[in-house]
């Protein structure tokens, strides 16, 4: 997605901050297809729809064809020819929405797949980031933990990236490795740095992204006890940030471990509940411009 | 249901494909009492109720006071007592929704109830073939699978003869015994017989319809690895059809049991995803036949 | 809650039997976190907020963030922040809901919390035997079953108080310890009374508010083969009893242990739909005014 567009959505998602009648959507009916456990995005896709007027119709996989071994893009399909509107798909499979996407003759909505993409979850990052600290462009953003089976991570690099913010990923080795080195952003000064070292990079950039450690989808050994202390936003560290300087995490924290419980209580030092509230201004936008009116 | 009712239906639904106002059943609520898993049907009564401007009420055996070991007519009582204006029933139980009827004071629509009847599958089908074929008087019509543990197998051949069009019952000897050639149609020329020869019936139907082999109900050693060879809609099958011939199935196809691959993937081919779209119209038409305006 | 509270509630719960527009709560979101099963009270809660324009957003256990161990209060949190309007919530936890009212800043309303309060249940019990009874002040209402383990019975006990009715609890020793009889109303004469013996209460009463044997709750040793015998409310009981003398059940029923069938099926004798009923309403009276429109 080129600057211009994501600037276009945010833009949009602010203008709806106070000025959402209710009627955008009127009548028309979204199908959240969560084949993935998430209360935060299914819900942040549903308030963003009934606060438009749209009909939310939520599918997840316990109690659906899933269960009788019927594939994604079926479901979709079926649940296009019913008639609805457009189409938010979760799934655990990589590239399991553009698949979708590519067999439907609807608006469909990526709203996670596997570890490639969240794309959503990057605009309300970048909405909040641009809230608090004006154009990204020439900013400086770490991105910290478990990057290799983070779409949080892959969607916001994209994401800032495109703004003309440059990018630190930090994390330990076996959830970081080398090949992150070689994304070369075109054009724009935006770099991608990789550092194992997180009290090395935290004085040096103005917002750090915390990933959440997907206990589901890492592999168990990856993740060892050290985390806390060494990938950690620790009391100690976040007493080290500056004011300006932003925290943000997708959610939900696991407590003690990426980040310490007064870091997430002190709502003056991270933007956690923030971004939720963004979530749902970026989400209507991104349904307003799926769905013509 | 007589052939008046039925056509009675069909039209109002043919009718809504053009001139759905969106108001229909302003305000009304509509439970979807759901104690066994579909996805489709729960989600096509689902939209059609928000379509039509009523709020759908959802309840599925998970979740629910079923795990209480409440019955589903004490169930359907309390949610009549709280003021909704239908219930949609479906149920593994055979005669369940009739039984739920008779201690309600409200329309109960049956969404399939164990092996006995699954009406509104059936009302799609004929509108289906409605659209396709004209009038269904004189034509004729293969059933094809397990009809022994069917509900859609039942509910289409009473539909189907009440509308004049005879019926073939295809299928292996154990699921289709000799019990089903002693149906004697009431009134008109329709018929019904009995084979366990598709190839040989092929060529003389105007549609064919395939059953989804019930995993979940038929017992296991029915179902032998002969069925595709024998009863599947194969692509060499399906190449001996002529254009005109109707391909349906309810859905969820077992890809490569009830049907190849290549017969589902060609839309021209087969009705799957007209059905599904007629469904939702059929069933706007039931709806709003239940509730008085 | 003091009596001219709930009074308000009860007289606003009866003027919507009859004016309800529909659209009070318009546009408005009503979350439900629904952390512990409940059919009833979760679609009592639904249907009450679509019957006053507002959109039910529901979360369960189940497919939510629960299942990565996001505490209650995280969950309520995120949801406050997606731009809900109140919350609903029902935890298996006692204190849950105060929890999260403490952490929240927007309308909480306890939906029934461990074996703490259930207070709706107990507004729609008071709102039944009003409208059977007309005043409360100097009636007598037994509470029978499980007293120990029940929210319904600690809610409704100071809900009688309060509106100046006499409350004898009945259970056995196992359920219902000395420690009750400590309880003294202040103001009023209202008084609180242990028995063991249901037999020699009934006749004294003006209604019987028999409590369900929670089994999931309850330890299993407490709940012998006698209960049904010593304290279920048996066709013989049910006979002896005035036409006058009020049954209620909070639901559900577990049929020939607190009530024999044939008690329940008499709905001349039970105002268990009733209770389903005036639920809605008092639900809808609730919302409204945890709400400013």
């Amino acid at each position: 997605m080129a600057a211009a567009e994501i600037q276009a959505i945010l833009d949009r998602a602010r203008s709806l901050k106070t000025s959402c009648r209710g009627d955008e959507l009127n009548g028309r009916v979204v199908a959240n297809i969560f084949f993935e456990n998430s209360t935060r995005t299914r819900c942040s896709f549903e308030v963003a729809a009934v606060q438009l007027g749209a009909h939310p119709l939520n599918l997840s996989a316990t109690g659906s064809s899933a269960a009788k071994g019927e594939s994604l893009v079926d479901t979709a399909n079926n649940i296009e020819a019913m008639g609805v509107d457009a189409l938010v798909v979760r799934t655990g499979a990589s590239g399991g929405a553009a698949l979708v996407a590519k067999a439907s003759g609807i608006p469909v909505i990526n709203a996670g797949d596997g570890r490639h993409e969240h794309p959503t979850q990057a605009l309300l990052d970048l909405f909040v980031l641009q809230e608090r600290l004006g154009s990204l462009e020439g900013r400086r953003v770490a991105i910290v933990g478990d990057i290799l089976n983070s779409r949080v991570a892959r969607s916001n690099l994209h994401g800032l990236l495109a703004m003309g913010a440059s990018v630190v990923l930090v994390g330990p080795p076996t959830l970081l490795d080398s090949s992150f080195e070689s994304i070369h952003p075109t054009g724009g000064n935006a770099t991608v740095e990789v550092s194992h070292d997180l009290d090395g990079v935290l004085e040096g950039v103005d917002a750090v992204m915390m990933l959440r450690i997907q206990r589901e989808r890492a592999s168990g050994g990856a993740i060892s006890s050290d985390y806390r202390r060494l990938y950690g936003l620790t009391a100690q560290r976040a007493r080290r940030m500056r004011p300006e300087q932003l925290i943000l995490h997708p959610g939900p924290v696991n407590r003690g471990v990426e980040m310490d419980a007064s870091v997430l209580d002190d709502l003056d030092k991270n933007a956690v509940l923030e971004q939720v509230t963004a979530g749902v201004l970026v989400r209507k936008a991104v349904l307003m411009r799926a769905i013509p009116v």
